[in-house]
C-alpha cells in the first residue's frame, strides 16, 4: 500500500518546446524532468521557432511515437507547439492529471518583444489556458549545439520550487538564462517584459524566374532601459523570471475609455 | 497652400486581417477606412486563421499586387497577419508615417482564449509594437458570407473616435461586434478579456495507408461568468471593447516570487 500511494505521487511532466523533438534543449530540459517524475514529450518534429501561439484547426494533425534510447515517451507532431499540448492534454494523456508543463529549452533567448513570438512560450501559455502549472525555458545562446549545464541547473531549481509553491491559475512562468558558466551566475531576477521591439530588415532577392522574395532578419532596439527587465537580467548576468498573464488586458485603459463616453 | 496642407494631414491607413485579402470582411473594413485617408491593403494571399503572432523568417516571403477595380492598393503575402504587418511597415510603406492599422474584419469572434490564438488580433498588436495606433475588429459570425453593417457603423464610430483621442503607447484595441441589426445593439462595453478556454475535441480518422490523422475542434468553456467580459458583452448584444496590453508582465505575481527568495 505504502509503495503504490508513492507510485501515485510521482508527478506527470508533459515536456514541448518548438525547436523541434530531437533538439539538444529538449533534451537536456526532459532529462532535468525526469528527476522529478514521469516524463512525456510532445514536441513538433521540425522546427517551429516563431511561430507563437498558431494552431492547427484547417489541416490535420499527425502524431507519432518516436522510438529512442530514452526511458521516457517521446512524441512529434506536425503540428505547432500549441497543437502539440493539445494533442498532449486532449488526446494522448486525457484522463491523467498532468501536474505539470516545461517547455524548452529554448536555443535562444525570448526576452522583451520575442515573448509574442516565441512558440517556446506559447507551449507554457497553453499548458496554463489547460490549467496546467507551466514553464518556459531558454538560454540566451542561438546555436544547434551549445552547453545547457546552467540552464539545467536553474530548471531543476525552479521546477523544484514551482512544484513546491504552485503557480496561480493563469499564470506561467519565462524563465531565460543567460549562456554562461554556472559559477558567473549572478542569481535570479524577478522581471518584467522590456519594451524592446524588433527593427526588421526585409531583403529582397529575385529567384530564377526574376519574381522577388524576401528574407526577415532583425536587430533588437533596445528602447527600454529599465533594469527590471528580462533583457537587461540576461544581458548582466541573472537568470530572468518574468510571470506571464494570459489575460492580456490593461485596466488602466478600461477606466480612460470609459471617460470616452462612446455611444453607438 | 492651404489644399497642399490638407492633403498631408490625410492619414495614411493600413489594413490588415487573417481571413484573406479577398474576404468580405477585409473590404467592409477597408470601405470603412477610406472615408478617413488613404487606404493600403496588405494582407495573407489565403486565410490564417489561428496563426496567432507567427511570423516567417526561415522561409521567404513573397509580396504582391493585387490588381483589382479598386481605389486603393491592395498586396497579398504568402506570410501571417503580423509577417503582412512587417512588410508593409518596414518595406513598402518604409518611410512614410502610417497613422493607423486597421485588422479584420475577422469572420467569428475573438473573444476569450481566442484573443490569444487570433491572427486577426495578432495584426494589431504587431502594429502596436510597431508603434502604430491600432484597432482589430471581429464580427461574431463564423460564415464567408455575412452582413457586415452593423460591423461598419461600429469600426467608422471607433475609427473616428481614436484618430481623436489617439492610444498610449503599448496598448491596442480589441473590437468584437455581435450579428445582429445595428437597432438591436445595445451600446459599447469596455471590457476584460473573458477566462474561458478551448475545450478541444481531437477526432481520429484513418488516411488511405491507414496512417491516423487528427481533426481538431472544440467548444468554448464558459467557466468566466463575469458581467464585465468580452464575451459577456457580444452575448448580450454590446459591442465590446478590449485594451490589449504588448507586455504581458503579471505585476502582482512579480512581487509572490519575491518572496519565494530564491538562490542560484
Amino acid at each position: 500500500m505504502k509503495k503504490k500511494a508513492k507510485t501515485e505521487k510521482k508527478p506527470l511532466i508533459l515536456v514541448v518546446n518548438d525547436d523541434g523533438v530531437d533538439s539538444q534543449g529538449i533534451r537536456a530540459l526532459a532529462s532535468v524532468a525526469q528527476e522529478f517524475g514521469k516524463v512525456v514529450v510532445v514536441a513538433p518534429g521540425a522546427g517551429k521557432s516563431g511561430m507563437s501561439h498558431a494552431i492547427t484547426f484547417t489541416n490535420p494533425l499527425r502524431l507519432r511515437r518516436v522510438h529512442t534510447a530514452s526511458d521516457f515517451e517521446i512524441y512529434k507532431t506536425n503540428g505547432n507547439p500549441a497543437d502539440a499540448v493539445k494533442l498532449a492534454v486532449r488526446h494522448l494523456l486525457k484522463g491523467e492529471k498532468i501536474d505539470m508543463l516545461v517547455s524548452g529549452i529554448n536555443h535562444g533567448a525570448n526576452t522583451s518583444a520575442s515573448v509574442i513570438y516565441s512558440g517556446t512560450v506559447a507551449g507554457a501559455v497553453e499548458g496554463c489556458l489547460s490549467g496546467i502549472t507551466s514553464i518556459a525555458f531558454s538560454v540566451v545562446n542561438y546555436n544547434k549545439e551549445c552547453d545547457f549545464e546552467t540552464a539545467k541547473i536553474a530548471a531543476k531549481q525552479l521546477i523544484a520550487s514551482v512544484l513546491e509553491h504552485g503557480l496561480p491559475p493563469h499564470i506561467c512562468l519565462n524563465v531565460n538564462i543567460p549562456n554562461i558558466a554556472a559559477s558567473d551566475v549572478k542569481g535570479y531576477k524577478i522581471t518584467r517584459q522590456a519594451k524592446n521591439y524588433w527593427n526588421e530588415k526585409i531583403e529582397m532577392r529575385t529567384d530564377m524566374a526574376n519574381v522577388p522574395y524576401f528574407w526577415m532578419s532583425g536587430d533588437m532596439e533596445e528602447v527600454d532601459k529599465g533594469r527590471d527587465t528580462d533583457h537587461w537580467a540576461v544581458m548582466h548576468n541573472y537568470i530572468s523570471i518574468h510571470p506571464i498573464n494570459t489575460d492580456w488586458t490593461n485596466q488602466e485603459m478600461r477606466e480612460t475609455l470609459k471617460k470616452w463616453k462612446l455611444t453607438f
